[in-house]
């Protein structure tokens, strides 16, 4: 099973935040931030989204920075990704 | 009975949750979130919406997710649907 | 007496909420959920609204589905009408 | 005096709420709704409003049917009169 | 010293509201409304305001209604003005 | 060190509220209202700025009247500045 | 490891706030205003955003004053940046 995104949007998986802090203590699930980093796994096509010409510039592979409060949360074969919208990345990481 | 959506609307059919989990305890109503997955069952004829040119990239039978806080609930001879926007649709899952 | 609808605008008028449940049970006014299905009674002459241009899809004697938050209630001769835009209709049903 | 409306603004005059119930019980102001329903009075120009053409639709004499949350109240040697933009004004009431 | 409204702003001045009523009580200023009326000053170039092309249609000397929220106040000289953008103006008093 | 503002923005200087009242009593800085009047320090190049073309009309040295509730507060070597967008910017004071 | 800003967004990077005052009183994070002032790490390329055409004006190095409320924080490294629109930016320091 695979995510087909629509239009601007693109399909993020959030690696695993670390289990442990340097010092090995292990945290607790609301002292763990969400990591703002995610990988992209796939693009949707771009083209005109709400009249507006779109073209997309992330590519399977990019590690990219995104939005704190943007996207939808969808789980799929027991896997967590993020739907973002292109505009909702803020740069690529290298 | 059916439903023909007007312009970028789409109409969506959920499927139902299952009712117990994998170790077989039967859940109550809101312990089960609702699943964002829906099987497209109408699509519009897109168009000319709000200014904008709208193609269809939906069509009967595709399985989506769509975003959680969109749509309309509707009751139509005791089935629900979901009348949604196309751009409320995220991803096509294959 | 009649109301002639301006611009992209619709008259629908409800059809009557069954007074009793199927097991026979009169209900009260509080668990009477609005119907959401309504009958087109007149339809404005679309063309330019607010900048933008709009084709009529809908006809007097169609049944619609609307959106539950949208429209205004009009009382004329004792009738109650809603008057929506049809951008708040949300499918026809055949 | 009167009213010269600029722009797509249309002057409304409601007409005096019934004193009475059918019945003949007299209203106190409280359970007095105020009619939605109000005469043509004057007609703005239309013309480029917010950079989109209007052209006017109504004239001086029509009934109309408002919305209910819409306008600015004016009163002018004593009269009170209703300032609306035309795209305010839902039906012609014939 | 005087006041040039940039843009499609224009300058409007009101008249002192009576301080008695018909029958010669002296009024307290919370129950003295503002009155909605004023005088025009001074009248902006127009010209292209955010994007779109703005005439202006009032000119100094018109006796003008304006919006109840619409507006900055601005003392000058010990004298009170209003500055309002040619939208807020809903009619001219003849 | 000086500010350069980009696009259609506008670096603003109050001047130093009078700390004294006519009949000589020190406010505290609680009654002391902002100024809304400022000299114009420096001003952007304008051009396409959000989509759509402004040109600037107030030059450095130019007493304004600016809207009340806008602008970003910045202090440069302890000296403090405004700076608005010219379409905050609502009358030069001649 | 570095961030590559897309469309009309802009890397900064704050520079440490002083930890004393003048008088040398070591201040707490709570009476420390976070400075406003910046330095452009990484300009993203502009172009088409949103659908309107976005020239980048500031380029690394450049000093800037940016919206008090504007921009995500984002840690890379151990070391924290601040992701902004360029229309964010308010002025360069020169």
């Amino acid at each position: 099973m695979k995510l087909i995104p629509l239009a601007d949007r693109v399909v993020l998986k959030q690696s695993t935040p670390e289990e442990k802090t340097k010092s090995g203590i292990i945290l607790t699930s609301t002292s763990q931030e969400k990591p703002q980093q995610a990988e992209v796994i796939a693009v949707g096509p771009g083209g005109v989204v709400d009249g507006k010409e779109v073209v997309m510039n992330v590519k399977p592979g990019d590690m990219v920075i995104f939005s704190k409060y943007a996207g939808n949360e969808v789980k799929l074969d027991d896997e967590e990704y993020i739907i973002v919208k292109q505009s909702d990345i803020l740069a690529i990481v290298e």
